[in-house]
């Protein structure tokens, strides 16, 4: 339990946070990248399954060959950015469960069940895609999530001889304001809740 | 682009925020829930697809149905909740692109693709449940959030006779501290991280 955090603090997470296409010309260090996955890394997954498997795309070269895999709209994007994350899965996470959930034999859970290590990849995966999405913001950066790539390129490129297998890829830097669109449309509560 | 949040918002959010079983005996209001939308709808999603359904289970009445299609574990910590959110995704999520994503004829792109409108609305309303997540937190708020139930059982219960399908389920309330585990493993950056 804890309190309700700033007014500011809430414009910066939600309220006037946006998707970036556009960047500022400011260096992202790899000291920022892992400040960030100190963050991120506390956000939930069930039974601490952590099935995320995370290349930043820091040098020109990384991110050439990853813009190679992009739509075209994508790539540009890509090229532009300070850095761009692929946030894999690891088919093979329950493997992990053993050191990350010592409680029980959680690995028995999966092995075997391709359907339940699939959803639970991708479920828990894309958490976490969500949980860097907000500590990159509560510490200052803007990110672009993108899912037009191709995956099974971008895996034979960047996750070859592994289990791992892209979910989605995010641009990230200090956001370019004067870049911005207005923003779509978000519903009142009343149109996609219902109290019960 | 923004400033970075205090140590204290960094703490609510990540470091000292903990996933609860047990919530102290206070009600969470509609109000409340409301606030928590009016945060979380901010949150991004593809083309803001924004496939996310919510039934937000605040009745006693409701809180006994879903509680009976989870697992015997789950079952106690839903019946003892002030509420539980169902997590449900929408896949007719395209019928409403028109409205949320007007630049383009985006519904094209989905009509018919049943394994892109699958692998979309699973995204994308993970997404939003991690966006309700935060915004819990970031207004004081603590969550639980669990995978273990019959998702079948629960679509006919809560969406019958809708192309709404459910995703995962939370609890929420003020969480009780005296009633928490030490945290289990949360790895360094080098563990699942790679500059590229």
């Amino acid at each position: 339990m804890a309190g309700k955090l700033s007014d500011a603090a809430l414009d910066t997470l939600f309220r006037t946070a946006r998707t970036y296409n556009h960047y500022l010309d400011q260096p992202v260090t790899e000291d920022e990248l892992e400040a960030i996955w100190e963050l991120a890394k506390f956000g939930p997954t069930s039974a601490n399954q952590m099935p995320a498997r995370i290349v930043w795309c820091l040098s020109d070269e990384a991110k050439a060959k990853l813009a190679g895999f992009a739509s075209p709209a994508n790539a540009g994007k890509i090229l532009a950015a300070p850095v761009t994350a692929i946030i894999g899965m690891d088919l093979e996470f329950y493997e992990q469960l053993p050191m990350l959930f010592p409680h029980a034999d959680a690995r028995a859970w999966f092995v075997g069940n391709d359907a339940l290590i699939r959803e639970s990849a991708f479920r828990n995966s894309t958490l976490q895609g969500a949980w860097l999405i907000m500590a990159a913001r509560a510490l200052g950066f803007d990110t672009g999530p993108m899912s037009g790539f191709d995956n099974e390129a971008v895996d034979a490129a960047f996750f070859s001889a592994t289990t791992i297998r892209s979910n989605f890829i995010a641009t990230l830097g200090r956001g370019d304001p004067s870049t911005l669109m207005p923003r779509l449309p978000r519903p009142d509560f009343d149109a996609f809740n219902r109290i019960a």
